[in-house]
């Protein structure tokens, strides 16, 4: 008998929205571990925004996929064999691996990798949905890049996102005061009623420039945004002096990736195109007028840095203590991971987007 | 008849500890502004461990004063007199002036100097001792030198002071772990009972090193200093990595003012002379192996900044609020202003050292 799994595939670039057979899921062999590799048992595949760009035939801050291979994706599982030092069957990893129902990597060369708390003590859905890269990106762009004080004003947008959610109950741990920007009524009550923000903002209802005034009437002194375009401008035209602007984000630009990757590395074929879903910044002057900062960060660039464990301490021990909170959206079995990327763009995930793919019992 | 006020006056300079004619006091002159200037009726004269390094010839971070003139101090009273343009009689102000019964100054020139809330808003005591130079100082310090992170652990020497009570108030307002070192039972009492610090620690029972050990086990990641000499040496034996040591004080110096100022300046008169009171620092090379940063930092670099608005507006908001208290030490009469530095140097004051000069009536 072969031991067999399956695993999602990559197979026809895009250059702007999903299409339905960007990837396909198929069965293939189980991959045996060789010295120095370990083999995951995943349990959650992450779906993310950045799934969609991923897709592109022109890089990201990652290279791009190769046709024919598994997908790239974040999950978390269970070491199932293990040949490499420091790791033993049980432990919990979290990583950039793939999108399929095992993975085998060597924790050497993988890009993003780390061991996580025994389920015992934080439960695998806990740990992927606060102490992995959401609550890394979270922690380091809002108290490394947007330094808040206490009492001035923060503003998120994708509040009720898996990051935008926790970035903003970091930033309330910081004692400032906190506002996030969200789609519609029940997700604005979320973010005051569960995730403690001070106010928050529906973006579908009326004029977001004038919302952000109105809930941060001495400006805002930080913006951690996962949106970008329109959501960005507004926040701009709202900015105090001396504010930080964190791009951690630009979920509204994601679809126009292709084109807009190709404009900034000058590629001839777009020559003379319109580029008419990429939007033109209009308020980038705040930044000079108000003597503000705007940064783009990637949570890779902290990885193995001296930050990354205080890091992964405070946020273990912020959730043991209540103080981070996360929802998540989980939908069941392996089929459902591509499809699902979709929910994201039309924001209709409530929470953190998992799919499960194994029922984790130890 | 002639108006005539009361005024300390530098009589001469101290070498070292304060000696008991350093500064005298006379009856002079009520002085008369002119054009562009104000009279300040003073209230309080504030008596703080900075007065007695001011009494050397040698300049500290001021010019030395001049024998024969009135000496040097801050203070907070009323306008009682304007021919200044943004001033009007009955406005508070506080600012380095001088420490007599009445000061005629030109705001355009002090060195320091701020237009307080009314009195019917916020008392003169409240503002001299929370809201001034001293809440500036522990703002700056914490926040844009020290920058504490929630749940890192902030130490600070002289907590139950003037000074430090503000800055570790400030800094659990940011959401770090706040530990104070004080001197006595009574004064660690009051660190945790009153100004809400997560541990204190009496530098007069046992060694100060192990006792930072014992109530920071993950390290020191902000310092905010003003003692220096040994407890500084304690505190670098127990940095974090990449710690931040602030420098605000250093009161263990300043009886040492006048020679650790000839050492630096290559005073030959210093030859061959033993500094025998200067301590050598032994833990400087921790901030080489922790990675870490010292800083010196003096309130009168942000004078005038950007940051000083929100830095008034925040301590404003946070007393209101009932989250930055304060202790005061008063003695009535002007004539206690000079004998009372000696306080400061034994510790016997209990809070922030005030001599009222006036009764406040308006």
């Amino acid at each position: 008998m072969t031991a067999m799994h399956r695993v999602w595939v990559m197979n026809k670039y895009t250059t702007g929205p999903l299409e339905k057979d960007n990837l396909v899921l198929q069965e293939r062999l189980l991959p045996e571990p060789r010295e120095g590799e370990i083999r995951v048992c995943n349990v959650y595949l992450s779906v993310d925004p950045t799934n969609l760009p991923w897709l592109s035939s022109r890089a990201t801050y990652l290279p791009p996929m190769v046709l024919g291979e598994p997908a790239r994706g974040f999950v978390i599982g269970v070491v199932d064999k293990s040949r490499a030092r420091d790791w033993a069957e049980g432990d919990i990893v979290f990583g950039l691996m793939q999108w399929a129902e095992y993975c085998v990597v060597d924790p050497e060369k993988v890009i993003f990798m780390m061991k996580m708390p025994p389920a015992k003590e934080v439960s695998l859905e806990a740990s992927i949905c606060a102490l992995t890269m959401l609550g890394h990106t979270a922690y380091y762009g809002m108290l490394i890049k947007g330094r808040p004080l206490p009492s001035e004003t923060v503003l998120v947008s994708g509040a009720a996102g898996a990051t935008g959610s926790l970035a903003g109950q970091i930033a309330r741990l910081a004692g400032a005061r906190v506002v996030g920007i969200a789609g519609g009524e029940a997700k604005c009550r979320t973010l005051t009623e569960e995730f403690g923000f001070d106010a928050a903002i529906d973006y579908k209802t009326g004029d977001l420039t004038r919302a952000i005034a109105g809930a941060c009437p001495d400006g805002v002194d930080v913006f951690f945004d996962n949106v970008g375009g329109p959501t960005l401008d507004a926040a701009l035209a709202n900015l105090a002096d001396e504010a930080r602007v964190v791009i951690c984000g630009s979920i509204s630009a994601y679809e126009h990736h292709h084109d807009a990757r190709a404009a900034l590395t000058g590629d001839a074929s777009l020559a003379g195109k319109q580029q008419a879903g990429l939007y033109p910044l209009r308020n980038g002057l705040a930044i000079f007028i108000r003597k503000a900062t705007m940064e783009g960060m990637l949570v890779f660039d902290f990885f193995g840095s001296r930050k990354q464990k205080k890091c992964a301490r405070h946020l273990l021990q912020w959730y043991r203590e209540g103080k981070l909170r996360y929802r998540s959206h989980v939908l069941d079995g392996i089929e459902q991971a591509f499809p699902a990327i979709h929910l994201l763009y039309t924001g209709a995930n409530q929470g953190k987007l998992l799919v499960r793919v194994a029922d984790f019992v130890r």
